[in-house]
């Protein structure tokens, strides 16, 4: 099942995308958020579509919001990637490195971004956004957690680097938590239909290509991630987990920082596109 | 204006604390959130209350939840008092060091709270909490948070150590996640009502005395930290800022860390006090 919220920020309407048509989901749900991910909404909304039971929506020039209700959490991976550990100057980590994005960053995945006043670092990460489906807290292995997760989406990770680095005594929330700097979707793909242990990810800075990986580098898999973070914190269904970006961002020096003006697009295989202009 | 919030967890109740007695804030509000916060709530409560319209609640052995609904962000300070750098083997920052917590770590003043599972070193801090009141982003001065305060809160801000400095590449957030691991209330007392500059902050533990200090001894005042914080993120009604906590925690090699068994109290003067036991 693929699902996605369309409409006005706040007013987003919640449906489900099936051979390129949508199909409105407010008949089941209000919204799709934890409840509706943690209740068995995603089977209800299959039954129904095959039935016949969901009305078809006109979807020509509708926004697309972000495909989930703001998450009662934000998760994030750094340094998942070797190559991107070492163009960041730092040795692959031993355990998954966690840090936070406050839940109001997630936007729509075309919305345009505003680089933040005062910044001269803003880069861009596509990351694979885990969204969990069902509580998990002290899973006993990373096999237990495949059942924890309701499916995926494209997010990108939108750092300030001179605020994660230099003004927050190392830690890095103060670069990660910019209005608009989590922008997700479009599409929230449901686990069954994802191999994310196999997807090509990639972006783009006005059209010129920056980052070409797989998901298949990544230091610590969807399930270890997971399972580490249960150990830790109690993921509640809806959150959304950033699984780390590949290298090719501009904090390796090979690239400029991102200014007004500029248009970074990101894909991942199966999940769909991002597009965001970004303006002063 | 004092509020709290009565009775079971996910099912209490807002109330307003006047005279030692409690008043249902049912027919105002379903809760005590940013809605209520941001949209005048608590002048109309007042009125209300004021006007007899609210009836009196028997509060007779009923359990206090945190004060406030689950916030959108928890957004912590780190090392915002001289003497607890140095405990911790830290300079004193020159700017605020912003950590999160995840939102559901929030939980009632007196709840047990379970030692997670590994741990070693779980560890209390005393901390003034501020709750936002209106959306704040790029404020111009540290006087212009002042409008943007709802109220202030006791936070037991706990840590686990290994967790937060050990196995995450030296971000936090590992070890302040834990369930039941932000303890906050049991009131929320508005901002006219507090010197939020000038209160005795203290913690016990098992009776014996740990930290006793003042909020004049913060490095960075309440003010500045939401001015700081503006310009990295959006500050929403009902969030929970938590300012930092004074010497005199397990960290600093001069007590031992929790065990299970072990009862926690801590008191800011005016917000009230809670009591934690731990258990295994």
């Amino acid at each position: 099942m693929k699902f996605a919220r369309i409409g006005a920020p706040g007013a987003e309407e919640p449906v489900v995308v099936h051979q390129e048509r949508l199909y409105s989901l407010q008949s089941l749900t209000a919204d799709i958020d934890g409840a509706f991910l943690g209740g068995g909404g995603p089977a209800k909304a299959a039954a129904a579509l095959a039935a016949g039971g969901l009305p078809e929506v006109a979807a020509e020039g509708l926004r697309y919001g972000a495909p989930i209700a703001r998450p009662s959490a934000v998760i994030c991976i750094g340094q998942n990637y070797a190559a991107h550990a070492a163009e960041s100057g730092a040795q692959p980590p031993t355990q998954p490195i966690i840090f936070l994005k406050t839940p109001n960053t997630v936007s729509g995945p075309d919305d345009a971004v505003a680089i933040p006043r005062g910044s001269t670092k803003t880069d861009w990460e596509v990351e694979l956004g885990v969204v969990i489906g069902k509580t998990a807290s002290y899973l006993e292995s990373p096999a237990a957690a495949r059942d924890h997760i309701a499916g995926y989406v494209t997010v990108n990770d939108l750092s300030e680097r001179d605020f994660q680095l230099n003004v927050s005594g190392g830690q890095w929330s103060k670069g990660k938590n910019s209005a608009g700097f989590c922008p997700t979707g479009p599409y929230l793909v449901t686990a069954d239909e994802v191999d994310a242990g196999n997807l090509r990810l990639r972006s783009w800075v006005n059209g010129e290509p920056r980052q070409d990986s797989s998901t298949a580098d990544m230091i610590f898999d969807v399930e270890t991630i997971i399972h580490d973070l249960s150990q830790y914190l109690v993921l509640e269904p809806g959150d959304l987990i950033c699984t780390g970006t590949p290298e090719g961002v501009a904090l390796s020096g090979r690239f400029p920082y991102l200014k007004a003006g500029d248009v970074v697009e990101i894909d991942i295989e199966g999940l769909g596109r991002q597009r965001q202009e970004f303006v002063a």
